[in-house]
């Protein structure tokens, strides 16, 4: 029999392909990846239960390292289908899966069934997809731990013209440093990094590098936003247009300072919530709900990707002027 | 009402999504891309006809740029379909059209359907997506006209460790200098790169630059032939290996040699052909039917991709050996 191995696309239920669909609906087991990927939709795994008329297992990070045996054992016997947001070979994370797979004996064979994932659709920023270099993932910085070793990577990037793709932290399944000593199982909120802190963080990074290949006003970027979904948003700019889009108002920031000054009452940390609470609601408000990733453009920039790209800006953007005077873009 | 951009993916006519599918089918119009992208199967078309259960119209670079304003009139009044196989924005080549439709006079909104591409299935490699750098086309050389400025960018992403997606060229709907001469429109048979002329054409370029980052000896490769589709092949090994898969046996040269040596009354043109016959020939045997496209791997080889990528090396391969003793892959 086969182990199915097949991509869920960008957004919902409805972006799996037709021979995914006759895939899954061939299989007896069907499996949902879900730590490496988000679930762009709530109740997605009963939306994809209610479209294949069959159960769905979730397969946390535990199931697929502790399990794959039963998994495999499964795929001996009937058809087992392995779904993963996205596409599902754009990491190395299932391919240890897959190589078990072939190596059992006697062998399972595997079949991948691609599909589209954030690294397709940085296409719809307008920028080719042949131009990009390597692509970085940027983690949440704490207070104590602020790797940037991925700030390099830009560079390099940078440094022969090509654009590079950032894509934000996720934090789903985690659990706070006190559940954990104290041995209590028990999940954070969600968290998913949104394009102000992200692009903070790569401008706090350059300048701590002092990396002469990026600057907030001389370096263009563009948000991608829920890609492929309803909700979808793409906005171009200077990386500091793109912060300022979050930042608030000079009255806000005012009435938000009265508020709190109002309420003696608050604690440090109930204050810095607030303010964390308030900038998240900014950010979507500027860019709508995750996932977000950043396009850094570089300057190998064609006067056709250009085009494209500004038609995302906002009025008054200094786009088209960077793009000529900054990235030499003159056509 | 909208206009669909729909990628259609790999290899056939199941690889579109349910979106894409839906949405075909709401479109009174639909125009299928054939200029930039290679039709899979035989009769495509009329598969595609089958399945939707309605007319399909082709549209050449000519149907494109000449009559995109009668592509978007349609689109005024009724949702209109332009189909594109892979993913309809990897390259910026529908951009205009995208561009065009969205400055109409009311705009007609655009949706993309995005989809797998070539870009997508490099993950079968077993290589991660991320550590891919730019990706460069190489097109057929000529006796008189060599290209090979897609060297200097290949070397831009082994110099710092990155991999390198080669597309190899495609010539459909080409006329022959002859033909256009006499005015005479007429299409030669279409021809794809396979994968010994596309090495050959890389290893010869990196030879006459001095090119040290790239040898056919301690450059690893790995081929990657009709993905996504049943005849899917993937093979992996130095370049040189990759090669003598398509190179004859002495007894094979020796006959042929023979038989062209028996057949006195050959042309040198005749003979010519005889012999890019046979390589072709030997070039499918060992790699397929087209497409072809190649991955040369980059110095920051991780032991996980090497691992997966190793599985597609044959027996007697370098593949493990070079990964440790050049790559520095040692884990």
């Amino acid at each position: 029999m086969v182990l199915f191995v097949i991509g869920l696309g960008l957004a919902d239920e409805h972006d799996i392909t037709l021979k995914g669909f006759e895939a899954v609906k061939s299989s007896e087991r069907i499996y949902l990846e879900s730590y490496t990927s988000i679930l762009m939709v709530p109740g997605f795994k009963e939306r994809l239960e209610e479209l294949y008329g069959k159960s769905v297992i979730m397969a946390h990070r535990e199931t697929v390292e502790l399990e794959a045996e039963s998994i495999l054992e499964g795929a001996a016997t009937s058809n087992v289908a392995f779904l993963v947001v996205g596409d599902p070979l754009s990491a190395t994370t299932h391919t240890d899966l897959i190589l078990r797979a072939r190596q059992s004996s006697p062998p399972i064979p595997v079949k991948i069934i691609h599909n589209a994932s954030i690294m397709t659709a940085i296409g719809s920023s307008g920028l080719a997809g042949y131009n990009f270099g390597q692509t970085v993932s940027i983690p949440f910085w704490t207070e104590e731990w602020k790797p940037d070793s991925w700030l390099e990577r830009i560079g390099e990037n940078l440094n022969i013209g090509l654009h590079t793709l950032a894509l934000s932290d996720i934090k789903v399944r985690e659990q706070s440093a006190e559940d954990m000593s104290r041995g209590i199982l028990r999940y954070q909120r969600p968290r998913y990094m949104l394009i102000p802190q992200l692009i903070s963080q790569v401008v706090s990074a350059a300048q701590s590098h002092k990396a002469d290949y990026l600057h907030p006003e001389r370096t263009l970027g563009i948000a991608l936003c829920r890609m492929g979904s309803e909700e979808e948003r793409i906005v171009s700019g200077t990386l500091q247009e793109l912060l300022d889009m979050a930042n608030p108002t000079p009255e806000q920031a005012q009435a938000e300072e009265a508020e709190d000054d109002a309420d003696e009452l608050a604690s440090e940390a109930q204050l810095e919530k607030r303010r964390a609470d308030r900038a998240e609601e900014r950010a979507k408000k500027a860019f709508g709900e995750p996932l977000h990733s950043l396009v850094i453009v570089g300057k190998r920039l064609h006067p056709l990707e250009r085009d494209y790209a500004a038609s995302y800006a906002s009025s008054g953007s200094k786009f088209l002027e960077v793009a000529r005077e900054v990235y030499g873009c003159k056509e």
